[in-house]
């Protein structure tokens, strides 16, 4: 796996996505913690499967996803933009995809351009790294929700890559890493790469969260995002809008940590933006064996979102921002 | 399993725990809902592995628990005390194991008073199904966190009981479940009843509890009570606060519905009342399967405290209490 502008091969966290000449590897993020399995994808079909089944997933390295999603059909002689929609569709909410497609559709190489993104999305995630880095006071206790760490992009991380940055400057910030049911981002893939990079973390409950802050045993919340609306309000994994009440009952600040890539110019509101609804047996089932009644159902809404006013203040590779930022 | 007060061999769900003439039998928790198995209980050591494996469970069914754990003693030839001493050790924050156990203590016939305490059970989860009626409207949408129904119980339910009054009395209430991480008492237990009555219930991870509120999809919450302190702050499911506090930010009402054997006239409010952690593993585990690396930690807090300020009324079989009621 080619290491597209991370660290390399010292990297304790493997690049989650990269354009290998003429296919695509991604880490099998399904696999983990168990197993640190590279995909290998070389058709629009095989990646459209990958993104639909979570093996690449989280917004910046969905935006590679789908660059290079045009860029496999391009040089296999088929419409990139029929591939584009086709990636677009598999994951409603998330608003890179679209982004990544776009953006490899509208130039005159889209391999060369699927490149530039994910060796762009890596430098960004770092720049925003270090603009969060002003929120993470010495030895402060994080909440986080999902992953956002390297696995959710290229490279480094969003929200995770804050954290990251905190740590690397010396801070010894320590994370509450809330599980995140159904799908445990948190407790699979946040916790193993808070692990690899020998950042003290502790597992929760996902509705633990709210008694941790009433003890007072939270700092901050820091989240990454799927789609950011114009007027700030913010679509992310369910259980994000859980966590940002209770951060505003409790007074804890609530951070959201995500490029102007995933800031959707076209959606003026949180009411605009689509939330992809997943199948019910992501909740009825554990580890694919059912758990509750052969009769009952389940909703399961992907994603929630966040009120602008809930949020402390959103940080992009700009900077920290206390009020949105604008189109 | 002899009927003890309940509705008898035509009640969907049977009675959790009953006393049978020289050992308790009780429904086996941790089995449902693939298989309804009765466990028969000779000794206190069988009961207090039962009590702390979770395979009866529940505020009522433990104050119950507790009496015929002392009834077993005392037919055996063993001290009640010391029985009763193991017994409350099992778990710390269950009041009405304490409750139950006294109750059997004090009697001349630690055997007939744990039948008393038993068809006793029932009796007043009924009186507070009907006192919580007047909460329940035509076709209201309530979630609920946990078990608090028939199993919670000898049999009825305490929040759900009043669900079930609800349905009965043709007010077609329906139930959002919480599913009730980390040992699914919700998706489990909950959704496993609601079938068994038939009514309408559709089952959600427990951060999606507030973006459905946010949604004007949940018009009130009911839960139980593990403990509750004079002042009229509640212990119950860790969660259970995520939701008062979700419920507060909406403007939803939010009920606990709990005898008065499980308030405790020795705790002055919540800091006072001692909240039971459990095994790391279950948090760590799915299934008896590892989901997070080897090396993660988690912590896994039983119960939270809710305050009495984000109580909107409390439910006792001497009816529904604006405020709290005093010792």
């Amino acid at each position: 796996l080619t290491p597209t502008g991370a660290a390399g091969g010292a990297d304790p966290v493997p690049p989650t996505i990269a354009w290998a000449g003429d296919h695509v590897r991604l880490v099998d993020q399904r696999r983990l913690p168990d197993e640190l399995r590279i995909l290998e994808v070389r058709t629009v079909d095989q990646l459209c499967d990958a993104i639909a089944d979570l093996a690449v997933r989280g917004a910046p390295a969905l935006g590679a996803a789908g660059a290079m999603g045009v860029a496999l059909a391009v040089i296999g002689g088929h419409p990139g933009s029929e591939a584009g929609a086709a990636l677009i569709a598999t994951r409603p909410t998330a608003v890179n995809l679209a982004w990544g497609v776009r953006r490899a559709l509208a130039a005159a190489d889209p391999v060369a351009e699927a490149e530039v993104v994910a060796a762009a999305d890596v430098a960004v995630n770092r720049a925003m790294g270090n603009a969060g880095l002003e929120l993470v006071g010495p030895g402060a206790s994080v909440l986080t929700h999902c992953n956002t760490g390297s696995l959710a992009c290229v490279g480094w991380g969003t929200a995770l890559g804050v954290v990251r940055a905190a740590h690397e400057a010396g801070r010894r910030p320590s994370v509450w890493v809330a599980e995140t049911r159904p799908l445990l981002q948190g407790s699979r893939l946040t916790a193993w790469e808070l692990g690899r990079l020998g950042i003290p973390h502790r597992i929760v409950v996902d509705a633990a969260a709210a008694s941790l802050m009433a003890a007072g045993r939270v700092d901050l919340v820091m989240v990454g995002a799927d789609r950011v609306a114009v007027n700030g309000d913010v679509a992310n994994k369910v259980g994000t809008y859980a966590h940002a009440v209770a951060a505003h009952h409790h007074g804890v600040p609530f951070y959201v940590v995500a490029p102007t890539s995933t800031w959707d110019a076209s959606c003026p509101d949180g009411a605009a933006i689509p939330i992809e609804r997943r199948p019910p047996h992501e909740v009825l089932e554990l580890a694919g064996t059912r758990v509750a009644p052969a009769e009952s159902e389940a909703e399961n809404p992907a994603f929630d979102v966040t009120p602008a006013g809930l949020v402390t203040a959103w940080v992009t590779e700009l900077g920290v921002h206390r009020a949105p930022p604008g189109p």
